[in-house]
């Protein structure tokens, strides 16, 4: 089964700060029609940044997440029962392949190995998908865009995405934005004070600089914004804190003392 | 097949004594919508704190119990048999989703890895549940709140919270309460005199510190209120102790004879 | 496909002769509707002492033998084909809780996981058994109670019965019974003359003794029983002996012989 | 799918020739209605023996082989087409307890393990078959009687047969017949001259006596037998020894050439 | 899905050339009505034997490639839909059983163990074949022969023909021909001048005969004739040699570049 | 589900620019009716050369990629669900036999191993292919021709292509085109003046000539005609090669940081 989600051009633009050329690479793989693949850790923003260019170019965008039960049939479309008739249901790709909007694949890698291949075809200049439950093949519609992301941080020797499927893509590497970009992001979607947003900053960039870290993700974007909004419902700031940072970045006891000791050393003392 | 339990509200306010913030923590993540992670070994009274928290909250609250074969279709629903048709039923999840529940999802990280990404946009800002098989999404109502849980102390390889699932959670901790709580539980619980909750507790505590212990898991909470309702049912405080603790623990017969040499020590010679 | 037999409490009394306080802690479980757990090796009479319990308390029973492929819907029911209709049919735990009687699942944890979660529900205070499949939920009758059972000496890394699982349920060992109840024993269901038993009892316990034994298992009452009945059949007791225990202990030539002579040894000459 | 072959009592006589007590054992189990467990390397002659004594007592004989994908369906039966109605057909399992026959379960270990479980109600007392999907249980018809064989020479970690299995059997061990017996049995079996049997069963002999032997199985009573029919079939004996022995054995090389020089030592020079 | 062919005794000859006393053997195993297994390399004419057999006894020939994927369904028969009613299909098998034709099992070790074991009573007395699906057994017609072939140069630990299916079968082991007869059948099936198959075998026992060699697999015959239909079609000798032959054999730099080398010094320079 | 696209001969001439005698071996196979086998790394023009050689010899071309989920049920065809009927819809390699077509067969070693299994008895002198499920076998239609392909390059214990499967094939190996005709194909593909082309070649074979180089795939014809394309596409050379070539070759720092200064030292400074 497969997470998906469509969303029409929003009248209000999304919220997106961009760090590096990453906008510039993706208007000339657009432009050309060209795939691209987004690189980067949990929660950096990967997601707002398609949002956000689905938004500036005018594209509907689709999103799936890819899981390891994913198969191409979670993706292309399948019959399903309605009112006791068998029914063929277009799957989220089918759907913006046929109204040419952009397709964002989530960690595509961990999805089934027939999912990747079934976008061969859309990854070149063929621009075609085959359904073959139905026998046919859809012709990319004018503005239809694959999109796929994954997360090298993660170590699997299983999952790879396969060379003949990278090398079709435009590769673009996203990583954490710098403190100050970071603030007004946290100060934004927390809707927290400048303060607030300035204290969680500090304390996830002394997280992501520690020597040696054991930690197998730093505290990512995400887990400040979720810090903030604890904030904003009521919790003191250490105490949102622990909850959305330390307890979720590690369950060693020692581990989590330490990032607690680091917390109260880098954040006011209220 | 899921395992499955709806309640709404109950009247008489379910037992639980609070030992740290995590009502504060968990209240502030409710009134943001924040999703919540529960820690804690087993029988430390994860679930009830959930059904206490439910009922001051005043949200029914539907539980999930996941294992290794469970998939997305348990937690969302499918089409059964019935009386000769084929009729959609929601699964809990789904109906957490629509009436505005709370929706516990107790160990989900022994579930297949399409459940774990079925939550994601139930647990960010989305707020909503694609159901594939109707070709819908369904919004959550207001007061949806899912909340999941795991034990930190199992070592496994194979199953691990994914770091994209794990960030967008509010982590609270659990842990077994500090004595003069607990034998207030178990009391209670196993309608047993304070005395004999007192020497139950003691000796819990006693083999929690044992040194280089080599249980897999430490006497819970439960099984100390288990051997106190053997004693409300009849049995000597020794046997019920041999019964529900020392043999519930291990089998090595070296361990257990260590235990029960233990629990001679520890309990009253009645 | 599971493995079941009802019965309802018999006219005569099983034979069970008990050897520690296992009856005392099963009905004080049962006075409480605790579920029990018992632990003990192949053929030491874990059926025979829940039949007795079953008779005694005047209880339905239903026994279910556990199996790398069982799931849960081997348990809880399914739909089948009769007649050309499709018609549920309850599973034995279903039975079993409607009907409250006692559900003995022999061996559980051999079984898929999913069987085990769906038990869950039923051994602690909820008393209830979710039946997805229906889309229901069944209540326990009074009376119902679950009691499994599996045998500690088998060494799995892979088959751990969880401790989630195992804190929820009342303990007992059983082990082999001391040698004047065994001579009764074997005496009464081979129907044998009580010098044949002797030297069986006498034979068995001497195996059970061996120092450093390769044996996976020792010699249980019922491979003694079994010889017993060959006698019974006309065989002479050493051919009996050799087919009913040596033979069925090992494959391997020296410990066949060996186990030969100890019995040369130990029986009478005849 | 299930290998069965179910044949009424035979008119002729089976050949077979005793070497033990194996047929006293039989017929006390037979006498006292107990399961009967075959322990024997390859072609030595247990389906012969049980022919035999299924002749003996005037009783149906139902052989089944098993095999790793062997699941209880097919021993107690499926639905199947017929003329496009969906009909029950019985197992042969099903086929013997009705019948009250003696059903062979050849190299059982082989198979799923649900088909062991499947058997022990009716290697016990209640000598009973649930049938699941039938939702009912058929009793064992007098004079049935199950016979299960495996061969111990095949070193399998993955496959076992459970101890609790094992137990409820009377165990009888074959091996090959001594020479003189053997002789007669080939010299039958293959419709060849004295000596020509008496040749091949001298040359079974040595390969079976050869020392340190690197192979797996030693030439059985099957292939001398294999040999004896070449020879009958026109072929010279020499021939024949490398076509159903020498190349049957081995596939190395090295070794073919031994056994080769071994049959040229051992074998007349015609 | 069973790949099978069925042909006719042809009318032509096929063209097989025996190196050994194989003709004979396959006679007298055919004589008696024995199954035959083929032991040999890939391309060594395995299957042009058995054509020529089946054509000198005036048999149907059915031939069956295995693979890991094959179950007995594939080589008995299953039901399919045909112009929308389920209709049953004999098997390759079957039909040859019902046609007394000769069915060949190439590679029969790769195909799963269920077919190994469906086809032991026909490889013996027996020589019937159980259809479990239809609820009969078929009786093999007169002229029926089962005839198996596996690849000894296999290393395989997971895929093993197993000892008893193996001892019900004559053996014979084919090998790649000698020159001067390997040299007629090349020039033959290629259509090529007698130098230029000579040539190619020259270089065909030249790589067969390195010392230490890397490869796999050694030229084949059938690689040889596929080098000789490359001349045949307008490529010079070289080039035909370097894509039937070294191209085939290896994809290492080194190994290709040194079988170039030997393929120049044994060449005529043409 | 397999990926396949069936082109009738194209009026223009597909762009191939030949390297070696790939062509000749390529023709003197099809006039034979031998099937070929294409090896070499990914992006190289395997496809193009297939596209090339089906314009030239006037046949349609079907091309099927391969995965590991694939079956021969996706190569041969199967029944669907089309208006509540179901039909038979045939594969895409059933219709390129019926047509005379070319199938390539991109990756099949990837696919499931009963699809290498089918293609038998299409790659050697049966050219015929059984279609069980309809009971049929459907004779090559003159000019039917297989072309498989893989990437030695692929490190894979699993998945090897089977010796008997790979003698069956003509061999031709193809790799990166020589800078002058590279250039000629990214300044054609990419539509970029020949100094941008020229500069990406440069690039191309510096990063392929690394000595010990950790990549796993070096820079492919098709990431240097992707980088060019975001240069059409407005996006200045250096950004584009990062996007297109360095990101795409690999996600560690070192090598990402390595292989952008190996690029500002190649590329003109523009």
């Amino acid at each position: 089964m497969a997470t998906t989600a469509m969303s029409r051009p929003e009248a209000r633009t999304p919220f997106y700060r961009a760090v590096g050329d990453e906008a510039e690479v993706f208007r000339a793989a657009s432009c050309q029609g060209l795939p691209v693949l987004l690189k980067g850790p949990t929660g950096c923003g990967k997601t707002r940044f398609v949002e956000a260019m689905a938004h500036e170019l005018g594209r509907p965008l689709i999103t799936v997440a890819g899981h390891e039960d994913m198969t191409s049939a979670d993706l292309v479309g399948r019959f399903l029962l309605k009112g006791g008739e068998t029914v063929w249901v277009d799957g989220p790709l089918t759907r913006a392949v046929r109204t040419g909007g952009i397709c964002y694949l989530d960690e595509i890698v961990e999805a089934r190995q027939d999912t990747t291949v079934v976008i061969h075809p859309l990854a070149d200049h063929r621009r075609e998908l085959p359904v073959d439950r139905l026998g046919t093949t859809v012709p990319a519609a004018p503005g239809f865009q694959l999109v796929i992301s994954y997360n090298p941080g993660y170590q699997s020797v299983l999952k790879n995405i396969k060379e003949s499927t990278r090398q079709r893509f435009v590769a673009i590497e996203l990583g954490f934005p710098p403190p100050e970009i970071e603030r007004e992001v946290v100060a934004r979607e927390a809707a927290v004070a400048p303060e607030i947003a300035n204290a969680l900053v500090t304390l996830g960039n002394a997280i992501r600089n520690l020597e040696g870290s054991p930690l197998r993700e730093a505290s990512s974007t995400r887990t400040l914004i979720l810090a903030g909004s604890l904030v904003a419902g009521g919790l003191n700031l250490r105490a949102a804190v622990r909850a959305a940072v330390v307890q979720a970045l590690s369950d060693d006891p020692d581990i989590v003392r330490a990032l607690g000791e680091l917390a109260d050393a880098v954040l006011p003392s209220s």
